[in-house]
């Protein structure tokens, strides 16, 4: 038994509550990959209660006076730079927000998603933005009282940027935005209809041997199968439900190679977490820092590797192998040119690297007005639809390939979708860093070698966990602060 | 949130409080599960310690001054027959027992298990005993400890007994294993050598037809599997993370059709665990009663459904167009005949139905004298082996073949392995009932028809969970408390 002794010292104290917590929250992680991997359906029900009394207890125990008294006592020296003083401030941060937010509010939040994300569903399904409108609505509510519990902080959509990009302010991100938009627009503006969906790439591509290329990309990577598996579901996502225990999944389909990519997205999440330094486990450092440094690893994998002229130099030939039939006589040139292509669509999900950026935007900017009160709920897939116009010149057909294709609104998950693109900007920036450390990386991915990547980037950034906030990790790294020129020069290079 | 509020009324407060117990054990059920079906190996370290803190706090929440007081508050009635007098009941005798054994013992005994379970298996790889004798002497230690906190129990075994099968003691076991022997030895001493290993059963059975088989079996035998799943794990078992949610396991081994005896006897667990009235999910009336009454339902599926000649009738066609090859030329009832021969052996797992009760009473009288310490622990192989030969005529070759073959004992389970036979008696019992309210079903199994069976046995005593104590529950289905002799019955008239 590991019971909290209160004989022992403050940190120890404070790291066996700690441990308890996070052992919950991998519990927490066993059955969400559980109930999207192997769970029979009508499972779903109970599930959901045992997820909200697992959720609930982890909550409890990490408000807990105890503990607060406990973080009091351990403030640390602010010059401090170990790993003690690291910790306690880590933990001190998430414990003030936490405590924070009244459990009621907590309670009706947890409860408002739960509802929504079901009417969500329905309405995609049916591509009926109406019968969503009360629920995006009683969210907005929601987030405004929670917007209130920080009332010192200036900007009210700050205080949802924080919780996933510690440090980040509104102001910030719009200025990185306003100058990407003045480069993207443009470029994307050249290439409508250039390539409407690429023949080369529709297939028939067999499940079993994307499947078979996912594993051999994954293996030359560096991913273990003593401590990595893959399994497919119908939106890829990566878990780690315990130290050494790292699980991604991908959704495979016969018409195209999404899943290649997607394994490589998600191997990048993955690698970030597997790296952590095991000292680390079952503390709040044991994770990545924020999401937009999750989401730039992940990104690095999938687009700054997977579809990099060395990856292909080295994994071209295998593919062809894979799929003679459909790409025995497509030179290796014409193949990389078309994984690359930029294509204008109505979807996020499967967007390209250019305008990938500008869906997001549109996401940031109509957060900012839906939160403000300058756009009612009502209006929203008018704006969406002129909008979507205005950046990428498509025509969205309807609601479900419009506002509603996306679920983060429904859970409640405003001021996440702006990491994704800051992931972006600052995976080319480490990438910069990367390459003055390694040298050629395009001749070391030519032959098959990856490891000095994967080496640099767990000595740089994945060993330190949460250690130090996103901001100064990529200072370290980097020397600078977050700068979307880097990116905008890969993009023009890349598609002059 | 579902936060316990206090000015509930009690048994809201009890209901609210025991279902978060629940949640938190179904959560240990999907670890568990995970570990032995999908879990990468290098996560079973940060596993282990999650499953520490789980159990932990499931048990400090159930042994709760508040739970005690709630429970002293709606002590019910004794004439009382509702369901919330059984729940209260059930709940007030598992918090006796736990609140019984102090938190430093629980503890020790948590840790000698998990340091004891990798000895054994070390020692029954090389199969060396000696090593494993230490870590069984350190068991028996604890279980000499564990019993003294029960001093107004009679026989020390009965207070392990008592921890599987409420209201059953040690003298009760002995008379009924008496009565078998007498009848069992002799009956396998006529068997002696008379089948070593049936040609008929020996395969090859490729494992995908293996599968099929068995699924065909569990859907005739009515499970949906928006409910159940089925995989592959070195030992079976069945598990329930949640109402609704049943998964089995088993082992597939093209040498012989194990796999599809032990699918039958796992689906016979998992459907009266599934069957339970759902009004009782997430109390602990949510689950099967005792272990023998869960064993008599597993051996009734497995041997009197799965060995009967009406269930081959319908079956053996299926099976001879799954495995031509081997039983294109056998006839029907060749098989049924092989598939129930007495084959005295060595190993209790592979043990046919007249042997294995012979194997179990071996154990039930070795635990009494470990634990009595009549028998020395470093003595035991020779014992063993002994007994062996008296009650089986074979010869053991080696210790991973006799006294180590079994992981039981290693993690403290004592006590355990009577009900596995009280559950052979127990199943012949509830089967002549059955069988006088339904008439010949053979007849409806020859039909492919085991509705009418399922049904029964969920009116009679799925739906019950643990509602009812097993005695009280054996007397209202049969009339009759325990009763060796139509189990003999049945014996002398299948092996006449």
């Amino acid at each position: 038994m590991t019971g909290v002794v209160t004989e022992s010292p403050p940190l120890e104290r404070l790291k066996a509550m700690l441990a308890e917590i996070a052992d919950i929250r991998h519990a927490e992680a066993v059955l969400d990959w559980d109930s999207r991997v192997s769970m029979p359906p009508a499972g779903a029900q109970a599930r959901a209660e045992l997820a909200a009394t697992l959720t609930q207890l982890a909550h409890e125990r990490f408000v807990s006076d105890e503990l607060g008294a406990l973080l009091e006592q351990l403030a640390p020296d602010r010059d401090e730079d170990s790993v003690e003083a690291a910790l306690v401030h880590v933990t001190h941060r998430l414990f003030d927000r936490a405590r924070r937010v009244p459990t009621e509010l907590a309670g009706e939040m947890a409860h408002a998603s739960g509802v929504a994300v079901a009417a969500w569903d329905r309405a995609k399904a049916a591509s009926d933005f109406e019968s969503f409108v009360p629920h995006l609505e009683r969210q907005l509510e929601l987030k405004r009282r929670y917007v209130e519990c920080f009332p010192e902080t200036d900007a009210p959509y700050d205080v949802l940027l924080e919780d996933y990009e510690e440090g980040m302010t509104t102001a910030e991100v719009q200025n990185i935005f306003t100058r990407l938009k003045e480069d993207l627009v443009p470029l994307v503006e050249r290439h409508r209809g250039s390539a409407p969906g690429d023949p080369l790439l529709s297939g028939p591509f067999p499940v079993e041997a994307q499947q078979e290329a996912g594993r051999r990309v994954l293996e030359a990577f560096g991913s273990d199968p003593a401590s990595w598996r893959i399994d497919e579901t119908p939106h890829p996502f990566a878990s780690k439900p315990g130290a050494g225990d790292i699980r991604l999944t991908t959704h495979t389909d016969e018409k195209d190679l999404t899943s290649l990519f997607s394994t490589m997205h998600e191997f990048g999440h993955g690698v970030y977490e597997f790296d952590v330094d095991r000292a680390f486990a079952r503390t709040p450092l044991g994770g990545g820092t924020s999401s937009a440094i999750h989401e730039s690893q992940s990104r690095m994998w999938e687009n700054l590797v997977g579809r990099s002229t060395g990856f292909w130099r080295w994994f071209y030939p295998q593919l062809q192998g894979l799929f003679p039939d459909v790409l025995g006589g497509i030179e290796e040139a014409s193949f990389v040119q078309a994984v690359s292509a930029i294509r204008p669509g109505l979807i996020r999900g499967d967007a390209d690297e250019v305008t990938y950026g500008l869906h997001i935007i549109l996401r940031f900017e109509l957060e900012q007005e839906l939160l403000a009160g300058t756009v009612a709920v009502p209006d929203l897939p008018q704006i969406w639809n002129a909008r979507m116009k205005e950046y990428l010149g498509v025509d969205v057909p309807d609601d479900a390939h419009g506002v509603l294709q996306d679920m983060h609104w429904s859970v409640g998950l405003l001021g996440y979708f702006p990491t994704y693109q800051l992931g972006n900007v600052i995976s080319v920036q480490i990438w910069e860093r990367a390459r003055a450390d390694l040298g050629d990386l395009e001749e070391q991915f030519a032959r098959g070698e990856f490891a000095p990547l994967r080496e640099w980037l767990s000595e740089h950034i994945y060993r330190h966990g949460s250690r130090y906030p996103p901001r100064e990790l990529l200072r370290r790294v980097t020397g600078s602060d977050l700068d979307p020129e880097p990116y905008l020069q890969y993009l023009r290079t890349k598609f002059a």
